[in-house]
């Protein structure tokens, strides 16, 4: 396919780009500019599908009242080492964003922390958050479910969410970061497919209509990672976060309660701090010695490089730094021309090349 | 296949058996015991290739110095919400039995505990340790590094080990538990497919050489579950236990000291306490209330069930605990000849039927 070239856009621009329009929605200018970070974050690290194209969804869900662009969070501190941050359906980035700081904060005191986060909208790539932690010294964990749309194993419908968990530990070598859903196959990455063409592999995803199939213009239901294991692990997310703060969304899904099919999730952030096992150094330098025994591993034909978590993230992240960030020509317009409406400078692309 | 018929043994019976075995060997009377529960605990839950075939590796390490029946453990608080057990050795449900004691005692005073366990050997079917913490009305998260076992992605010799994850949580229906390996197939049960003479499927082991085989008889090596994630979860799970408490397996083996190849492992187990969060009854009733909408999920042809995790362990407990647990004659009468020589009685079969 010949496609048409993409825009570069510096992200420094980008983000302040992103930042002024969620000034003009409403938001805070410290949750805008959080907001913006962290979407922009999405697409440096090459995970498109989180990043600016989610901007619309959230203009719509301001509108609908789905989400809250100056909520009123209420933080709580009920156990030595919990904190609960009811989000009043802030953004994703706004409420997981303060529940690293939390985290972080009160893990430093106690060793362990983990912060639980109720009823915000769209997290967006919590590699961003468990990272915040990283940064601080210190092990980050991130959990969070939603509305159903991956299929159980032994079913064919939606039956729980593809609930994401990331791992970011501190390195001399940088952080490194396990993002993963518990699907088989991420929706953003379905939509990826679609764009590109290619036929997805067996086993991955289902059509709406519950049926197996590797054409990705009909795949909407991804398939649970190893069957039953990521199915299971989807559902104790939901009780390690939904449940656990009192907001189930599963069960009010299927039950088919008022607002059982309403956009909403629950999320976590546990932090915990090396430097209460023993040396922190100690730690990180650990970290790299694993890391260089994985890279010196035997490689399979055809294997060029053996990745360990979050690797091609990290190399996309510096190039999409240095150049700029890539944006397919029809969705930049359509960014700038919510820009435009909202009254926010479009930036210049960054050179070619 | 005419296989002969198993031999049944009550657990109570097998128990006081083991535990005598145990306590010849040198073990207290206590944890003698908890090996005894463990062990038979395993067996009842189906999970027999983490049960009392075990033994015989047990008496090995015992000899040659790897295991160590009478442990000096020592405990630390290093944080509020942090415990450590340096378990000089001790066999794995020794350790691990108490580390689940210590992340219950400490979580009910902060909310959250860590209780991390150093240099511990075998530790089965971690499922247990957190059953114990559920069984306190916790969450109880558990996770257990090892030696090198399964295939990293992209490589095929055994990069990093099958890391078991189990997460369980309390509910008025009772304890739901998720204990998986990272792996597509854990090591045990490659060992039913072969005792059966089942072939596996493509895409779950390699052979010794490192080449794909679905013949049980040479599959050795287990391939991570979903690729690059089931690979990325087992490296993070060598962190988050090994490299923090400064006692890592995966850079040691692949860089071949001294000990880099001699059985050792190292886990953690968290106490969530579900009341620092909102009422432990709304918790239990929000799990149930999600179980019952996922066994009422449409089923795909052929599916007569839908399973929520852990729902067939707990039938077949029910099961042996009536009926005794199923032993094969060849194990059997090995065990029995280990128990005469330490000089303990053998048990009465239940009658058969």
């Amino acid at each position: 396919m010949n496609k048409p070239q993409k825009i570069k856009i510096p992200a420094d621009a980008l983000r302040d780009m992103i930042r002024a329009m969620f000034e003009k929605l409403g938001a805070s200018t410290e949750d805008a500019a959080t907001v913006a970070d962290v979407l922009v974050w999405a697409n440096l690290r090459g995970v498109d599908s989180h990043g600016i194209s989610r901007i619309p969804r959230y203009v719509e869900m301001f509108e609908s009242g789905e989400a809250n662009a100056r909520p009123a969070m209420k933080v709580a501190y009920p156990g030595a080492a919990v904190v609960t941050i009811d989000a009043d359906s802030a953004p994703g980035p706004v409420a997981m964003h303060r529940a690293a700081l939390e985290a972080i904060a009160v893990g430093r005191k106690t060793g362990v922390a983990w912060a639980a986060v109720r009823g915000t909208v769209h997290t967006g790539a919590i590699g961003y958050y468990v990272s915040e932690v990283a940064d601080a010294g210190m092990i980050g964990i991130g959990l969070v479910a939603g509305v159903p749309n991956m299929a159980y194993a032994g079913s064919n419908v939606a039956g729980v969410a593809t609930s994401p968990i990331a791992i970011a530990v501190p390195s001399q070598q940088g952080t490194v970061l396990l993002d993963m859903a518990t699907a088989v196959i991420a929706l953003g990455k379905i939509a990826q497919y679609r764009q590109s063409g290619t036929p997805l592999e067996p086993g991955m995803a289902l059509t709406a209509a519950g049926e197996p199939t590797t054409d990705p213009l009909l795949a909407e239901i991804p398939l649970p990672m190893g069957g039953a294991k990521g199915a299971g692990l989807s559902l104790m997310i939901e009780f390690l976060t939904s449940v656990l703060v009192g907001n189930p969304i599963v069960a009010e899904f299927h039950t088919g309660t008022p607002h059982g099919q309403r956009h909403r999730q629950n999320g976590a952030i546990i932090a915990v701090d090396v430097g209460a096992f023993g040396a922190p150094a100690n730690f990180g330098l650990g970290v790299v010695a694993a890391l260089n025994a994985i890279k010196a591993l035997p490689r399979v034909a055809g294997v060029s490089d053996i990745l360990y978590p979050g690797e091609r993230g990290s190399r996309t992240f510096e190039e999409r730094n240095r150049r700029g960030v890539p944006i397919a020509p029809g969705p930049w317009q359509k960014l700038c021309k919510d820009a435009q409406k909202l009254g926010v400078m479009i930036p210049e692309p960054a050179p070619a090349g």
